[in-house]
């Protein structure tokens, strides 16, 4: 295991110490979070925790039930008291970034239907002020070269994800434009901006969200209250 | 032919006297759509009338094609001149509601890239204000029943729309929600508040993008001008 992996499982036992029984967990998708699942397997197995999956991702929800943590979907639950999820990036307000793995609309669904939310990342993941790296917007394939030029002419700097050559496809069937802003002034307008935009379905900005961050750091897993 | 599809069709062969050579028209969908790309055909054969169609369902597509009208789709042109399509309700300042068929997803991608649009309507679709035509809303299936739950919870009165005890899907492959909202006293506010609700794709309220509104009355099409 490599020393940036070490500080992911750390951060993966910290997180779930949060978990309580008889509760509904949602599960987050991603390296750090992979460690969270092994965990709370761990938690389900010796310490006969009991608790509800709501996973993410089709990768989340296998891992979980070969770890014997039961699933259900996002609609078959009444609601969630707490999901775990990575970020892609935390500014000093505790506003992130999400989507890198194209995963960010049902993970903004999960999300706002949590009671709690907590991030688990590495250091790297920690910012000033969002926008270094690439804001997602997940898109209508219909009509889509059109909104780009809109994007491209509001100076968004748009490029479609690409990969072997082919647009990534997201679960539910849809393009990834992510936007190059290198620095979002004011996260709060921006996402009224682009919630009034036809044909984006959900964007990367993850606002007034998140309760508590988990960081990795060297010298152990860092708590941080958000709100 | 009814006494109600004569109107129509008069409507009809109205507005394609807005259509000018060498332009790119959006063609919408419904009952008055169909008399007008009859009527667009008929122009095309019989003056030489040059044009290329965008059309807004497969359904319009043939139609034109059959009629000898070359279609494209709305990522394959520059831009489109004008657009005429119909609407389920339009108030007293030219605010529509559209998505009675479930196609107002890809009817407002072709709207907003047109420079012009016209719609085209039986009297009966007049009202002083919107809203005791149902709201339509295309959504992401995927959490949509706790979606369903937050729209209930705001008094939007919702409604799952089904046909032969399935829920209908839209050309993108989603559901749609029907709010029966009775009386929308500020249809701005309210597609703010739905742009921002995660899981909705979008909201059938049209505001601000109708130039030309020609309503079938008994007496004739009367030509509003609306922006």
């Amino acid at each position: 295991m490599t020393h940036q992996d070490e500080l992911k499982q750390l951060v993966g036992k910290e997180a779930v110490k949060y978990v309580e029984n008889n509760t509904v967990v949602g599960l987050g998708t991603g390296s750090t979070v992979k460690f969270m699942v092994d965990a709370l397997g761990d938690r389900v197995k010796n310490e006969g925790l009991s608790i509800v999956g709501v996973p993410t991702s089709e990768r989340t929800r296998k891992q979980a039930n070969l770890l014997g943590i039961p699933t259900k979907g996002v609609d078959e639950v009444d609601h969630i008291d707490l999901t775990i999820d990575g970020a892609d990036q935390i500014d000093k307000n505790f506003q992130g970034i999400k989507g890198g793995g194209g995963a960010h609309l049902w993970e903004k669904i999960v999300a706002i239907n949590s009671d709690k939310n907590m991030w688990i990342v590495d250091e790297s993941k920690m910012a000033d002020e969002l926008g270094s790296f690439p804001l997602p917007l997940e898109v209508i394939p219909y009509g889509s070269r059109q909104l780009f030029k809109r994007l491209k002419e509001k100076g968004y700097n748009p490029e479609f994800r690409v990969q072997d050559g082919q647009r990534v496809k997201t679960d539910s069937d849809n393009d990834i434009i992510d936007l190059h802003l290198h620095q979002i002034e004011n996260p709060h307008s921006l996402a009224v901006d682009l919630d009034q935009m036809t044909g984006i379905v959900e964007h990367g900005l993850f606002l007034n969200i998140v309760n508590t961050v988990i960081v990795g750091r060297e010298d152990g897993p860092e708590v941080l209250k958000a709100r």
